[in-house]
């Protein structure tokens, strides 16, 4: 199936979506984020195949977003560990799992997030970074 | 090409993947968010076949993101308008957009937005919805 290239428009929403419509993309980043490093974790956590999950993690390499580093010799096995491009992606995926929590799980959300600054059960929130207040449609223009 | 559904997961990012895995609707949704309402506008601002734009109009339909009204007789003709779970879904667009300017973007970003509230050209951060600092990954922890 031949698909349409966003990489190149001038959106950086198109940009973020050519990379996210890998599939499987967001969910090995959510499994990064929370430890996982290894070819095999990766594997054994999603029951994605191994070429694809190959694939995958190749083109998050390729994008900078996570680094391969050999950690045994014989046999070779490689982890994937984030980069500073891929551990800035966490507030993409809060920002999807809080709108995830409200309209698509069933009763309670799956999972709960302590912010450890703060020491509460946190719902992430997208606010603006000069006032603070939180930024909902028809609040924000084009500048 | 048969892919995994996602929407049985028991975690919101892949119940949210599976949407978004619809290649084309971040950016279907994007449009909706800057105003677009009818199914002409939406073939013109994003060069997409009329098949496979009604399906993924449908889909965000069935899912509650979006309504679909008449407003013309003859020849009928549709306008789809985002509904409050649609409207609440600007936040995940916010926060790809802060991220692809950072880290897609060729010098400056495509487009600035302003928060009409405090009348500053914005960039929308995820912060903790009790102390409001931002969250960033390593301060949060499955509560």
């Amino acid at each position: 199936m031949k698909r349409t290239r966003f990489a190149d428009w001038n959106c950086s929403v198109a940009r973020v979506t050519d990379l996210l419509g890998d599939w499987w993309t967001p969910l090995i980043l959510r499994d990064a984020m929370r430890g996982i490093t290894r070819f095999d974790e990766f594997h054994e956590s999603l029951s994605l195949g191994r070429n694809t999950l190959t694939q995958r993690l190749e083109r998050l390499v390729e994008e900078g977003m996570m680094e391969r580093r050999q950690y045994h010799e014989r046999p070779p096995r490689y982890e994937y560990l984030l980069t500073e491009k891929g551990r800035d992606f966490f507030p993409v995926i809060a920002a999807m799992m809080r709108w995830g929590d409200r309209w698509l799980a069933d009763g309670d959300p799956p999972l709960r997030l302590r912010h450890m600054t703060c020491g509460k059960v946190t719902t992430p929130t997208v606010v603006c970074s000069v006032c603070g207040e939180p930024l909902i449609l028809g609040s924000v223009h084009r500048a």
